[in-house]
């Protein structure tokens, strides 16, 4: 019932691939393309326009692209001129600004605010409320909790932009702030409330506010329920991962598209 | 106007109560029960299908219950299996998701995200942006804050989930950080921009970031306008109280269906 | 193609100004007045009405008041009882209760919750996510970043309502939490995850959680690219602002209803 058609709006040069489903209210604007079996769920906004759409009769819509087999969620507005990989889920309410270019299996949870011009991985995972300011960097496999900001402007308020960068495999736990120009190696963890400025090698425990390294990662007595060290994490959680097969050792020792 | 019944869709196997009203563009999925006099409204969904929804022709939605006299405000979505008590409300864009099972007069503020699977008493009260993971167990009576989280994952990423359980009458200030598998007693306080972790007796005050007990909540100098101690709150606050009439120590004394 | 006047519900006494736009699926209730060339976009509430509206039916809406030359991006919802001066503009998902009164040339970011009853100046910005409680009081040229909290009950719960007060040109950056009182001066600067009680003067820095005040804000080693000290910021700051041509110092020294 969700996919009657009912009330949509569909603009010009809109592709939409085999198998898609659109559900009530929602408006694709012009220049959008939809990949096979992708659903976008009610109260969407695909392809919403950038401000000049208002006041320039000439106005030409970016390109959007929205990978196959994705499933936006209801109430989410995804901005003209970003790019999406295949597999694409968010939540709802989710907002993704202007040029924002972005892997495939990426996941964008409830209310994340996207703030445009990013560069996203593969298999990128945020929870709920997450905010990523413009010109921020993310590699592959970056996984992201709640309420942690990825800010952007050292002088509040200035016109200096200096993006965030977060390496493959790095997970920022609930509500860190990483300050403007922060970097984060790879395969590295960000404590909860910690608040991060500076520049962290690969493999570091960041905790604190304001955070310090506290140590190598893979050292830190993280202990799971097999009583093995839990990091570097790839080894132990393949819940919706390419190596949830062969495991993580063999898949990254084979290299292929798919995992670059 | 609100209520002309305006491009609404309802499902298969819906039951609506006595002077129901359903706002403008709002769905409602199979399976919903909505109690007597209650106000859903507009570009809300009800009963929205979990996902096998998109990919199982046979899906069968599960039961989902509202209960009377509630107000589910605008752009609000709450899925299916999720069940609540009477005199539920809540604010504007909330995400409740679904099998969490709610008392009554209950109160969800704006963007709420409740995670799913999640138990809450009676008389809850979140403000805005408070994120409940799945598997977090709740009391009677707790009010939590704006950008409250409470985890669930000690290991991130892990699949294994630590529900986090705050006890009856216990307040968690703002910003606060419940982290996986935490444990507060009743008649306690967390206060603002904690970071939680541990097992906490009841009447706790419980502060800072790594939090500590900081000692006995009612023995505390937390002082009201009356020049008298604050804590335990119930016998100084009883706005929208089901002792609101006879005080908090008549009330508690007389043990009914309705407070327990 | 947004603007085919699809599904809109206008309500009496509603008076929409010279070469406005109304999005797909938007409510506007009655009394609300709509300044010239003011946009709405899609599935917005404008003049959403309080709680006796669904009780009473003598109810008379307040007043509401949108300027000229506004935006109010999708989603949005504001209350009937608040009156913006012109130029408003608001990001995505943003609900604004009812009562406040707010100056011109304002920006309210996506998921921005402004509880009502509070006072706002001139040239207000607040990024995505500001949550700023009933009866704050804010001046002219106030910026706020994402999560900041400005609370107003000393003993949750309690029927205390104390808002918190920030002067004008003040900086609050994310994730800070302002206690219920706080008072800030103007010219000052409040640090990223700080915890802020009590009353600053003019030109603070105030840092820290708990915060204090770690000095005078212009005499501190903020410099910019043109290794020049950043604050008071509007010398060294002027995209969007009044004085954007002339310079702060300038346009500072003449008086006009405009920078008033």
């Amino acid at each position: 019932m969700k996919f009657n058609n009912k009330n949509i709006s569909i603009g010009n040069n809109v592709k939409i691939g085999y198998n898609v489903k659109i559900g009530d209210n929602t408006i694709i604007y012009d220049n959008v393309s939809i990949g096979d079996n992708t659903i976008i769920c009610n109260d969407c906004v695909i392809g919403e326009p950038l401000n000049e759409y208002y006041n320039n009769p000439n106005y030409q819509n970016l390109d959007t692209i929205i990978g196959s087999n994705s499933l936006i969620r209801s109430h989410s507005i995804i901005y003209a001129g970003s790019k999406f990989g295949d597999f694409l889920v968010t939540g709802h309410h989710v907002t993704i600004r202007e040029k924002t270019i972005a892997g495939h299996h990426c996941m964008f949870g409830s209310y994340n605010d996207i703030q445009g011009l990013c560069k996203i991985g593969n298999y990128n995972r945020y929870h709920s409320y997450v905010n990523i300011g413009q010109g921020s960097e993310l590699g592959d496999f970056v996984f992201i909790y709640p309420f942690v900001v990825l800010t952007n402007d050292p002088l509040p308020p200035s016109d200096i932009l200096m993006g965030v960068k977060i390496g493959d495999y790095s997970q920022i736990a609930t509500a860190a702030i990483l300050l403007p120009g922060c970097v984060i190696g790879k395969h590295s963890l960000v404590g909860a409330n910690s608040t991060v400025g500076g520049i962290y090698p690969d493999d570091s425990f960041i905790n604190g506010s304001p955070a310090k390294r506290i140590g190598t990662l893979s050292k830190m007595p993280f202990f799971n329920k097999q009583n093995k060290k839990h990091y570097p994490w790839p080894y132990n959680f393949k819940r919706g991962m390419p190596w949830a097969e062969q495991g993580f050792e063999k898949w990254s020792s084979i290299k292929t598209n798919d995992n670059e």
